[in-house]
Formats: structure tokens, C-alpha cells, sequence
């Protein structure tokens, strides 16, 4: 079935029901879709101080209240524990299991954080003409580790995550121009044209997600990416940490043209 | 003696010195100030989610590591217990003193928000012809209380603070771009013309700062107001809070161009 024109709520309440448990890319376009980290509190003020200082890779779109599972500001009565299509379990930084609801393992003390996600920008670039190599060849977006340092605070540190989308010469102009007034969702590319300046060796091999075929005449452009975050949590080994399944976004009510400053 | 063209790390070496202990307004053209408080540990999570969720009138320059007086990303070295030419003591939310060094009242458990002040921004408008009253006069910003709800967190909550500018008609649409690509010092006005929409009955009588003339064919302008968090924390009467004195401001070293998203 085809999402792309489908509103939110809809799409939310198919997710709910567990008719829907795989990757939103595509889904609702227009509309913001956001990363999922979910934290105990004594470690939320050192996330979001680390949130705050990496503010491209990790820009904030809803922090929770303590104990809190509604999402309030980003869409209406939306549910952290089930509106997401999949999510991880971690225990020490490992991956404990896969699964759809996370009802059981809520605790009180838990603060969830919803980060931008690069999903909501795609839909602006194909809609300016600019081509978005995964989505043509059906593939996840290729993501990279990179040597950029992160701002550390608290107990969080680590490098920046990075995607990559081959962009045509004379459109890279463009891609940068149309991401870079969406901040909230990881906003203007971080790095154009050479890999090995952010310390990727081969841009073919990606890290996370898949290869995508990189043409003549097109370059290598890198944006901040939602991985970035998470990788940054396992490295502490929190107790429990969980986090949405790459992919499988939570998908907001908020069109990306307002969440624009 | 005119600091307006003076470099902000000689600004606040004189101010480390003891050798200026007033307003900051109209020194070092160009550069960022900053309004600060002083939390312990345990309200830290809930201000700093409290400041995410009100971004125009608590938006964020740097927030510092727990026990650190450092000022780093937004300085060369900056000392927050020294660098700002008075500071303000409040216990249980009542007043207790003014001084010009907080060292001796430093708490391990010490965190400290420096928030952006649009004190920033006013250099911005004159340069582009749109005239700033209470400089002209010589006078405080006036600043009103408001109706308008601020989104709670925790502990904190509250009503918005505005400061007042008044604009000839043909010059409020430029007063808007100028300020609106400085998000991080205030931004975008938040209201504009009618001062009763917005619960203020006289705009006359400011609720801080000082009154300024209004001429014929002016429009009252609105900017979100950095007492706004002030006010929020001292609604909460926390054991301790240290903030600057009203317009005794940390100078940063980072143009406001430079704070652009």
C-alpha cells in the first residue's frame, strides 16, 4: 500500500493496531517524522545538554515529562509506548530484542527524546527537482561514521553519524538552499564533496544502510543524521535504553514547513 | 568612555577588574550578549527542558557542565563568576543582595544557562535605519508582563515577558526580517500593534525597565524578553538562584551573524 499522501493520524492509529510494523520512509509526506531515545532520568539532563550542544545531528523536535508516554506539541495524543512501527531494547548498550509495543517495559522514571529525522526533508528535495538516490533504487539512505567530534556533556561524547545522498553538480546549490532553512530536521548538509575530509574511506561502503550508485558528474553530499544520537547512548551502556528500529520513524502531525524558525 | 566599538575579551577584563560595574547596553557592537541564571543540580533537567520548550523567549547560548564556571564555547575563557558586572542572589525566590563577583557563593552543584538578550539585536536595527527608542532617550527597554501562557516543565511555568520597541509603520516589516534570522538572541517579533491582545493595558506604564515616547504613525513592537525565565524560576523560590542584574549583561565573542541557523 501507498502512504505517501496519508494523513498522520491515520497511518499512527495502522501502526497502533500493529498493521503497519515496517519502515515509515515515504509515508506522510509533507510531514515530520522523528528518531526515537528513551532514557531513565538520571541520565536526561546529560542527553539533552548533549542534545543541545550537537544541535544538527540531535535537534530536538519533543522532550517528554518525566514518566510521561503522550506526545503532546508534535501530534495530537500521540502514544511513545505504541506509535512507533518497531523499536529496540537495550540493556548495557547491547540489543536486547526487537518489538512493536513497548507498554511492558515503561517505567516511571523514563524521559523520552523525538529528534528530527532527514526522512522529512526528502519529499522538499524530490519536490525541487532534486533526485534522492535510495528512494529511486528502493534502498536504505547509506550512513557513514565519520571523524567529526562531537560536543560531549555529561557522561554522552562520540562522532557524528552522517547520510549521504549523491546530488547532481549543478543541484548541490539547490540541496543546500532547501535543507537549510529545516534546522529541526538536521537542516544544511555538513560536509560536500570529499569523504575522506570527514574521515570516511570508501563512500561506497557504508556503515549503517545501504550502497547507492554514485553517477558521473554527481557529488557526494553529507547531512548530520539521527544515528549520531543513539550511537552516543550505547557508548555509555545505560541500564536500559530504547530507541525506535532504524527506519521505523515515529511520524508527526507537524508539517515540515513549520518547523521552520 | 564609549565601549561601542571595543573588543568584548577587553570589555570584560574591565569587568573582571571591578573597573566597569554597569549596563552593558551599546558596548561591543555586533556581539552577542547574554542573560544569566545559576541553578543547582536538582532543577537543572527541568529548566534547561523548560528553556527547549520556550525557545523565543529562553533561547539557549551555553549551558554549563555541573560545577563548571566556564565559559567556553561562547567565550575565550569566560569566568561566569566574574565576568558580568553585577550579579543578583535570590533565596526562596526574595532578593537577597547585588554583587560584583559570585565566587564566594559558588556551589559544586552550581549549573548555569546563559540566554540570549536582544540587547544583541538592537545594533542590527540601527545599522539597517530602524530607530531604537529607549537608546535614542537614553533610557531601559520598557518590558511588559503578558498573557501568553509559557509551555510548562516540571517545576517551571509562567507567563511571557516582552520588551517593547516602538517602530514607524513603514519600517515594521524590516524590524521583523532583521530580527527574524536571529533566532538564538530573541528572533522574530511575537506580537505586533495591539497591546491589549496581548494582556497589557497601558503601554504606557512598562512593568520593568523604563517608559519611551511613542510618536504619531508608530507601531508598539513586541520581542520576547529574556526576564521571562527569570521570572519563572523565582515563581518556583528554589533555595538559591544567582541571575545578572537587569542589563548587566555577559558580553560574548561571537557575532550575532554568527548565530544564525
Amino acid at each position: 500500500m501507498d502512504f505517501s499522501n496519508e494523513a498522520p493520524k491515520k497511518v499512527r492509529e495502522l501502526i497502533r493496531k500493529g498493521e503497519i510494523d515496517y519502515q515509515t520512509s515515504g509515508m506522510c509526506n509533507g510531514f515530520a517524522q522523528g528518531n526515537l531515545c528513551i532514557l531513565p532520568k538520571k541520565y536526561a539532563f546529560d542527553f539533552l545538554l548533549f542534545c543541545n550542544r550537537n544541535p544538527k545531528p540531535c535537534p530536538l523536535l519533543e522532550v517528554g515529562d518525566v514518566g510521561s508516554k503522550v506526545i503532546k506539541s508534535m501530534a495530537d495524543n500521540g502514544d511513545i509506548c505504541k506509535d512507533l512501527p518497531k523499536y529496540r531494547i537495550w540493556k548495557n548498550g547491547v540489543l536486547e530484542k526487537e518489538v512493536t509495543d513497548i507498554t511492558e517495559y515503561w517505567q516511571d522514571d523514563f524521559v523520552y527524546f523525538l529528534i528530527g529525522c532527514s526522512f522529512s526533508f526528502e519529499g522538499e528535495l524530490i519536490e525541487s527537482g532534486v533526485p534522492v538516490r535510495h528512494i529511486e533504487e528502493g534502498k536504505n539512505v547509506p550512513m557513514f561514521n565519520t571523524n567529526i567530534r562531537l560536543n560531549p556533556a555529561g557522561v554522552f561524547h562520540g562522532n557524528m553519524v552522517v547520510s549521504m545522498r549523491p546530488i547532481p553538480q549543478e543541484l548541490v546549490v539547490k540541496s543546500v538552499n532547501v535543507t537549510a532553512t529545516m534546522s529541526r530536521v538536521h537542516g544544511a548538509p555538513i560536509h560536500i564533496g570529499s569523504p575522506e575530509a570527514i574521515g570516511i574511506a570508501d563512500v561506497s561502503k557504508p556503515d549503517y544502510g545501504d550502497a547507492v550508485t554514485i553517477n558521473d558528474g554527481e557529488v557526494p553530499v553529507f547531512w548530520a543524521c539521527g544515528v549520531t544520537p543513539q550511537n552516543a547512548v550505547m557508548q555509555t551502556k545505560p541500564e536500559i535504553a530504547i530507541t525506535h528500529a532504524p527506519g521505523h520513524m515515529f511520524i508527526t502531525d507537524v508539517k515540515n514547513v513549520n518547523l521552520k524558525y
